[in-house]
Order: C-alpha cells, then sequence, then structure tokens
C-alpha cells in the first residue's frame, strides 16, 4: 500500500488557477482580510503532513480493531486518542468556526480541501471532528448567547466533542414519526427521553464531554416534520464556571457492528430523563437542522473523494510496479520477466476512469465550497445567487460524488486483482468505508428526490436555469479561445440535454405524482456528469495556456480528453432512463415482486 | 433477513417453457434416458430443502467466525462439517459426474439450478464442492484411467476433496511465469516444489484427502504458458486398495484474511518435493485447464446470480415491511403511521433493476448451459455450433452477470437504508462475497480481453455470428406474434448496434494493437446487456399467451418492459465507450497519472 500523500499540487491548481480563490477571498465582504494565499498554502501544507503522519498510519490497525463497547463506555482503536490530541492541539478543529467564539473563520473552500486530506487518510478517524463541526455549525446558527458562549469555544477546542442525535429505530428518513420526548422542567431546561440509533460519535474516549444535539417533541408538539424540536443534552452537565459536572441521563446502550467505518463508533443512545436545552424555536428542530446540512452534505461527497483518491493512489502505485503480460504493442521491458500493467489498455481505462473522477470531484466540490462562502460571506445579489446554487447543487455533490466513490473505490480495488480482495493491502477498506457514504446523511435516492422536487420541480427549474446561466457564460466567455471548442460543443450539447430532461420531468410531474421519483436518481446522475464536463471545462482553460511550460498542465488536458469521449458518453444512456416515465415502475403489483 | 427460498417456479418456467429442457435432455445422444423432467423437479426440490435448511442458517455465523489455521491445519467454522457431512450423504458431489467412475451423469442445464440455490444459500460453502467438480472435470477429461479409477469415485462422493493450484505471488494472471517444478522421480511420478497462493479449499477438516491440481515446469520445459504442465497431487499419499497412506510433502503456510467469503480457506499452499502424477500431457497442462474452465467460469457467473437473488429476496421483505414516509400519490395505509417503502418509485426501481438483472442472468446461464450440454452430450454440426456458442458466451456469463452481480447487491443493501451498512442484516455480507467473482477465475478484465481477442477479433467476428443468427431467427419465428413487436423491434436494433461495434472493433484491431483492449470491458457489457434483452424476450414470448391465466406470466411480460425502458439504454453510452478508439487511454505518460 503507498503511503498517503496529499494532492496539494492540485488542490492549488483548483484554488487559484481555476477558482481565482484569492481575489473572491479579498472581495467577500463578511471575510475581508481574514485569509491570503500564503496562510492558505501554510495550511493546506501542515494538514498533508497530520494526514500523511499521523492519521493515515492508524487507517488500518483501527479497521482492524475497530471500536470496543463495555458496560456503557466506548474505547476506540489504539493510537486514536493521541492522534485526536494532535489534531486539537493543532487547532484544526476550529478552522471553519466562528471567531466570536475562539474559531478561525477560515473559508469553505479552504476546507475543503483539508476535509479532503483528512477523509483520504482516515474516514473513521475524520467523521469525530465533522460530527463536531455539525454541531458547532447549529449552535453557532439557533442556540442562545449563553449555550454559545457555555459551549462552542471548548467543543472548537475539540476538549468537547459533538453529536447528532436524529433517527430512531423506526425513524429513518421519515423524521417526522420519532417518539424521542422533552418534558419542560419549568427551569428553562427540559427533561428528554427517547432512544437514538446510529449515532456517529455517540460516545468515545477522546474528548473530555460529548455533547448531543437531540430531536425531540414537546408535549402537544403537532404531529409530522413540523413538531420537531433541537435540544442540547451534554454527556456530562457543565457547571457555571465552564468545568465539567456530574454524568447526566444519557448513555450508550451498544455500538453497530458495521461493514465498514469501524474505527468510529456509531452508537445506540439512550436519553432517560437527561436535561437538556433548546436550541433554536419551538417546533422547528428539523429547519434548524437543515441550516448546517448543506456543509455536512458537502462534507460526505468530499468523503467519497477522499477514498476515491487514496485508492487511486494506491492503484498507480501498484500498476507501475507490478509486472504482468506484454505489453499488446510489443515487449515494454525485455529484462523483465513481463511488463509492468500500467502499459495494458484496460488497466489505464481503470486508473484514468479514477482519475478524471477524483479530479472532477475535487473541482465540484471547491467550486459548491465557493458558492458556499460567497452565501456566507457575501452580500445582495450575489449571496442570493449563491445561496440558489449551493442549494441546487448540494444534493448532487453528496450523491454523485459518493456514487463515484464506489465506482472509484472498486475500480482501484480490481486494478490489485486477487490481492485487492485481501485486506492487507488496504484497496477493499476503502470500498468498505466509502459505501456508507451513499446512505448517511440521507441516502444518495433521498438526495435525488431533494434535487428533483424541492430543488426544481417545486420552482419550475428556476435554480437549474441559474447553473445553466453559469455554464453558458463560462462557454461565451470562452468561445474564441483557440483548443477550447473539443471541450465547449460537447459541452453545450450536453447541457442542453440536460434542460430537455429537466423540462420534460417538470412538465411530467404536474400530471404524474410518480413522475419526480421515477426519474430522479438518473437525474442527478445525468446532473453529476455535466458537472463534471464543465468543471473539465474550466480546467482546461484554465491549464491550456501553460501546456508547453510544464507537463502537470498537459495531463491535465489529456485526462479532459479522456472524460470527454469515454465517461461523458453516459448521459445518453441516463437520459432514456429519465425521460421513460415512470409506467414501468409503477405497473407490476406488489405481490408480483 | 428473509429466509432464503429457492426460486423453483422461476427455474421451471425457464427449463421446460422458455428452453424446452425435456425435449433437449430426449434428443441429445449422450444423455438419452438419464433425466426426464419428473427426475429433475425431484432434484430441484431437494436442493431447494438443503440450501433452506442446511446451507443457509450458516452462512451469517459462517462471515462472522470466519476459517481458522493453526500450525498448518485449517478449521471451517461450526456447522460446515456437519452440512458437508449432509451434503455428501445427499449425493450431490457427484450430481454431473461421469457415470463411469460413480457420477449421476446429469445435464449442467439442471446442474446450473441447483449450484444457484448452493451460492445464494452459501458462497463459502458452495466453494469447497465447486473446486472438487473443477478438478474431477479435469481429471476425468485428461488423467490416466488408473488415476481416473484411484480418485474420481472418493471426489464424487465428497469423501475427498479437490483444489487447483495455479496462481503464485508473481504470477496471477501471467501463468506463463510461473516457478514451481516438478523433477521426475523415475518411477512414473515427479517431486513437486513450490509455493502456491490463493488456493481456495486447498486445506480444510471437510474430506479425508485433499486432492491437488498443481500447475509446475518440468525440467527444460519451455519459456512462457507452453511450458506448464499439470500434476495431481494428494494431501496423503493413497495406497493401491485405495485407502489413506502418508502425509505427502504438501503443507497449509496460511490462509488470507479477505473482505469477503470468510468461511472459504483461501491457502498459501508449499509443496516441498511432493509426490505427484502428470495429468494429460506434458507441457500442454494450461491446454488441460482450459477444458474445465467454461465450466468454472459460467459457476463463477452462477455465484454472481445466487447472491444477487439472495439480495432480492431480502430487500423485497424490508421493502414490504419497512413502513416510512407517504406515497406520492397519496396516503396508502392510513391506519399506519408510513406506508411501506414499496410504494415509492425510486425503491421500485431498485427492486425492479435487481429482479429483471436476475431473471436475465438466470436465463442466460440456463442459455449457455444448454449450449454446453449439446457441446458435450451431442453430435456433428450441432455440437461443433454449440462449442462455438460456449466459446463466445462464457466471458460474457462470467463477467456480465457478476459485475450485474455487484451492482445488485449494491441496490438490494440500498433498499435497507442505514440498516444494509449494519453486519446483523446479511446484505453487506452478499456485496463482501460477491465481489471475488469479479476478480477471481481470470479477472473479468481478462474475460473481456478473451471475448474480444481470442473469440472475436482472432477469428474476424465468426462467433459472433453464430450467436447473431440465433437472435436473428429467434426474432424471424417470432415476427408475426401479437405482442412481440415492443420487444422485437428494440432487440433488432440492438442486435444491430452490437454488430456495428463488433466490426468497428474488429476492424480497428487491424491497425491498432491496443484496440482490443480499449474496448473490452464495454464492449463485454453492450454484449451483456444485448444478450439479456435476447433472454428476455424469448422469455416473453413463453409468458405471453397465459398472462390471463396466472399472474406469474404477467409479473413476467411487466419486467421485461421495465428491462427494455430502464435499462438497456445503457447500450447506447457503452458503443459510445466502445466506439472512442484507444489515443485518449494511451496518450497519457505514465509519470502523470
Amino acid at each position: 500500500m503507498a503511503d498517503y500523500k496529499a494532492p496539494l499540487r492540485e488542490m492549488n491548481f483548483l484554488l487559484h488557477e481555476v477558482f481565482a480563490a484569492e481575489k473572491l477571498w479579498a472581495e467577500l465582504p463578511g471575510l475581508a482580510g481574514a485569509v491570503d494565499r500564503e496562510t492558505a498554502d501554510a495550511i493546506l501544507e501542515e494538514m498533508a503532513k497530520l494526514a500523511a503522519n499521523t492519521l493515515d498510519p492508524i487507517n488500518r490497525s483501527g479497521d482492524e480493531e475497530g471500536c470496543h463497547w463495555n458496560d456503557g463506555a466506548v474505547t476506540t482503536p489504539q493510537g486514536f486518542k493521541e492522534a485526536y490530541a494532535t489534531f486539537c492541539e493543532g487547532g484544526w478543529g476550529g478552522l471553519l468556526g466562528n471567531p466570536e467564539y475562539g474559531g478561525m473563520g477560515m473559508p469553505k473552500m479552504l476546507g475543503a480541501q483539508v476535509e479532503e486530506m483528512i477523509n483520504a487518510s482516515n474516514i473513521s478517524f475524520a467523521l469525530y471532528p465533522v460530527l463536531t463541526n455539525g454541531a458547532c455549525l447549529a449552535i453557532d446558527a439557533h442556540a442562545s448567547e449563553a449555550l454559545k458562549q457555555k459551549y462552542l469555544p471548548k467543543m472548537y477546542e475539540g476538549t468537547w466533542a459533538g453529536a447528532m442525535d436524529l433517527t430512531e429505530p423506526h425513524a429513518g428518513t421519515d423524521l417526522g414519526i420519532i417518539r424521542t420526548k422533552a418534558e419542560p422542567r419549568g427551569d428553562g431546561s427540559c427533561s428528554i427521553t427517547g432512544s437514538k440509533i446510529f449515532i456517529t460519535g455517540g460516545d468515545q474516549d477522546l474528548s473530555d464531554n460529548v455533547i448531543h444535539l437531540v430531536l425531540a417533541k414537546l408535549p402537544d408538539a403537532p404531529k409530522g416534520p413540523r413538531g420537531i424540536s433541537l435540544f442540547l443534552v451534554p454527556k456530562y452537565s457543565v457547571n457555571e464556571d465552564g468545568s465539567i459536572g456530574e454524568h447526566n441521563h444519557v448513555s450508550c446502550g451498544s455500538i453497530e457492528h458495521k461493514m465498514g467505518i469501524k474505527a468510529s463508533a456509531t452508537c445506540a443512545m439512550n436519553f432517560d430523563g437527561a436535561q437538556g436545552w433548546l436550541v433554536g424555536e419551538e417546533n422547528k428542530g428539523l429547519a434548524a437542522m437543515f441550516t448546517m446540512m448543506n456543509y455536512e452534505r458537502l462534507g460526505v461527497g468530499i468523503q467519497g473523494l477522499g477514498a476515491s483518491d487514496r485508492s487511486y493512489q494506491n492503484a498507480i502505485e501498484y500498476a507501475r510496479d507490478r509486472i504482468q503480460s506484454r505489453s499488446p504493442e510489443g515487449v515494454k521491458q525485455p529484462q523483465k520477466a513481463a511488463d509492468p500493467i500500467i502499459v495494458h489498455p484496460d488497466v489505464r481505462r481503470m486508473l484514468l476512469t479514477q482519475k478524471a473522477l477524483v479530479s472532477g470531484g475535487r473541482a465540484l466540490s471547491t467550486y459548491v465550497a465557493k458558492w458556499l462562502d460567497t452565501s456566507k460571506f457575501g452580500e445582495g445579489d450575489e449571496k442570493k445567487k449563491a445561496e440558489g446554487m449551493v442549494a441546487l447543487l448540494t444534493p448532487v455533490v453528496k450523491a454523485f460524488v459518493t456514487d463515484m466513490g464506489l465506482d472509484c473505490t472498486i475500480l482501484g480495488q480490481q486494478v490489485f486483482g486477487g490481492h485487492g480482495y485481501i485486506r492487507e493491502w488496504g484497496q477493499e477498506q476503502l470500498v468498505r468505508d466509502v459505501r456508507i457514504t451513499q446512505i448517511y446523511e440521507g441516502t444518495n435516492g433521498i438526495q435525488a428526490l431533494d434535487l428533483v422536487g424541492r430543488k426544481t420541480v417545486a420552482n419550475g427549474g428556476t435554480l437549474f436555469e441559474l447553473f445553466a446561466a453559469d455554464v453558458q457564460s463560462f462557454i461565451d466567455s470562452q468561445v474564441d479561445r483557440e483548443g477550447m471548442v473539443e471541450f465547449l460543443q460537447p459541452l453545450a450539447a450536453e447541457l442542453q440535454r440536460l434542460r430537455e430532461s429537466t423540462e420534460k420531468m417538470v412538465a411530467a410531474s404536474q400530471e404524474d405524482p410518480n413522475a419526480p421519483g421515477a426519474a430522479s436518481v438518473e437525474y442527478l446522475h445525468l446532473f453529476g456528469y455535466v458537472s463534471y464536463a464543465f468543471m473539465w471545462a474550466k480546467i482546461v482553460a484554465a491549464a491550456l495556456p501553460k501546456v508547453d511550460a510544464d507537463s502537470f498542465y498537459l495531463g491535465q488536458v489529456k485526462t479532459a480528453r479522456f472524460y470527454f469521449a469515454r465517461l461523458l458518453p453516459r448521459t445518453q444512456a441516463l437520459a432514456g432512463s429519465v425521460n421513460a416515465g415512470s409506467a414501468t415502475l409503477m405497473d407490476l403489483e406488489q405481490e408480483l415482486f
């Protein structure tokens, strides 16, 4: 297995040559002066070291050992405690946090690259700070000033970690039917009672406290999703002076045995009259959750990206080293018994597919992060447009990058042949780890329903037109440049294909309530492939002037050609399925399955 | 997790209504009278019970426990020894065996259904008898009469098991570079010395002896694949009276820790001057292997099919039971908090995709088994044609059915949402187990190279024309039947698309040595989807006259419509990639990956 090497060159290329990050950072009103290129470079280099030297070495061992549960307490695998301490000492927990409470206030465009490195080297580890970040976002956006002051600084430090307690055994996608109850105590707090499952980092031995954000129902709350409130429930009570008090009535009943992310504790949590405080307004808990959802879902996409890049790095090394059979062009290494397998066209197909999907996904997540930053730090029309782009693209980046993540890690495993199936090589772990990213934080089917329903059909496609206008204005800006036409022509055609599918789907949905669900997953994939084509065209536009100076840029252009020739044709099949309607899905009687 | 229920109704439908098995069995000269429908029915029903009652119950526990290795000896998980004994008592080991040595001489068409049930209930268990069958085939086809008499009866009984020892650490796909040596002892036997890896069932505690078929090089053998011979090397020597003698110099050095099939022992084997006997001619070991390869590779396809069906059965049960959210059409079960998830179009998409691929794969493997039987038991032109069909279709059925097997088990896992990721539900094990079928017995990339290279380009597409003629003659025979046109028209169009891609690929290969490898995997998938369309059209042809009498037949027709509308469009994308040529694959310099 190759050592992890962070793709700093490509990250910097994307940030500064493709997306002009420094200019954006200087211009965004809410970010003025917080970060420049020098700071950004230093941050990326530091994380590259931490990922390679601290997180990567405990990834395989963490998978082998897994988490332990004993009498209500969770123990993480060997080395995790020390790595978490190192992580917190570096101040990484507060990278994107609110500076008023001790955060560093960095933009998500930079945070996205940092997250990729953490995930590429160790997804299980990454989940502990990721869930803390999510909890911090919700607290920062919705909690009272008192709660913020009491909890955020310690959580940014990592001294206390966070957990999100949403799912119940009978209520996963359908949170409207949860049963956990909140009874007001009359002192401004509530007693929380109920059981939650699938709680990532619900308990662990890394931090001094775990701050749970719990969905529960107040007495006489309306039925369904509009009757759910959000509560902050610490594992240990916190005294007025900020010190840890007694154990709250929060306990971990067991941990799950899972396919992967075995070093991440997935807990069943019991709340037995635990003391909690309302976050945000009564009965608006789901809305409070949604404000952080866009960050979380982009983050899950980046998990898929990280695993893909790790698998790709291993596969290249193996394909260069492993010798087996001769090149179809004739013997390449006569001094050896066979040629390295990278000479074979089909091995190159697998590697180039990984490369094209990894870099495409990295560009798309950087692009979405850019809109997130603009929606957070920008003003006026730009801010409003950015909010629309974020709403539209979040389900795409969550679902498409993780679906491609499974494909990429499967390809990276396949390059290894039989060795890919053996645990010690590490490739099969990446498949098992990445698989969860297609399921949690809203399954990819739910993401697709969000994209076609709330984000497209509900507004008649106006958000889609925002995106289409961005693609079109890029095409218009490049149309006279030499060397661009081979990419602009198919990009324009694919945009048109996507527009036609969008219009058909919106029209069909007026008459057929099953139309959005029938088209959803294939529509999201169609959208994903067109987005990657847009990203690759932007990459080429930035790389073309420099191809003679540095072979790195030539590599970008050649990979773009591969993407357009070999992967983009998949849109034809997807459009066919999108346009097929719901009849063949709905016709089969339940008992005939 | 649902209990396994063998799909006997559909197996019987395929055998007798779609493929007229009984007529074929009566007509094939080499099979005359060996089997009739009554016997076949009884055999299928018996295996259905064994699979449900004996093999299925130890599948999850076998995965959890795995195999143990201790001081050279392998122990299988709890219950495997008893299940193996029951399996052998039922006479299942000799089902397809040569009657001259105690086999039952049944046709592969029947054997394919039996194998599916064994694999669907327990792939890890299935591998022990599967490898024994493979070894028996090679011995029966190539060994001396003395070896056959000595070994085959005990192997058909299962008292002794078989193992195939091909791979070495540095030699997987490229067997031409193996290093294991065979030194003649002067008494008709040889001393075998070398190390083999990835040996399925190389050691176990189920049978009294393990009969290894080992590839090795005789002194002064030519270099490469034409210098390899095949040897029979028993773990324990066998005395003249057939009793077990002393331990041969064969030892198991370790077992692998794998992603899945954990109850199947994957062994590293050491041969230290072990006594072995030549099977077949000197230096023709690879050719001897190839005679059994078609059976083995169809068998691997059936493993993928079995896992798919198991995952599908679980997913249907879950989708009917799990309630979550409301149908887009409005409330379906007002007395409950939510509707069962099978009402949602996207869940139906997943289930129908599984169903269409499972039944399509079952039909294709039965179809290929039919040609295998005709090539074995037939005569004259029919036999010759059958050999061609088997040669062409074997890589398709191995690779396409297992690639669809991964897709199906992933879908079946996705239907379960978060629970699909948890081990106790069993869906994730099926993903891990089926993954190996894309890798072993020649990776699916190697299957694709075999299809485009030896089976198509090398003969200018004449084998392809055999297949095309079979499809065309079916279309011609059905063209006037009411209700068939909706399937025949797209089938004819897809056949034409496949023919054009075939011709382009053959033409391109004259000028570009990289053309076959550049097109191979997508070409195989294109071939696979067209084959399934052919199968579905045949199914419809058999079902249409009975749709009013029995809803089973209506279900077949509706599933065919789904396949044509939603899955078959994938051929458009695949043809696009096949026709894209090798340039974008070969252009990127190795250091730029």
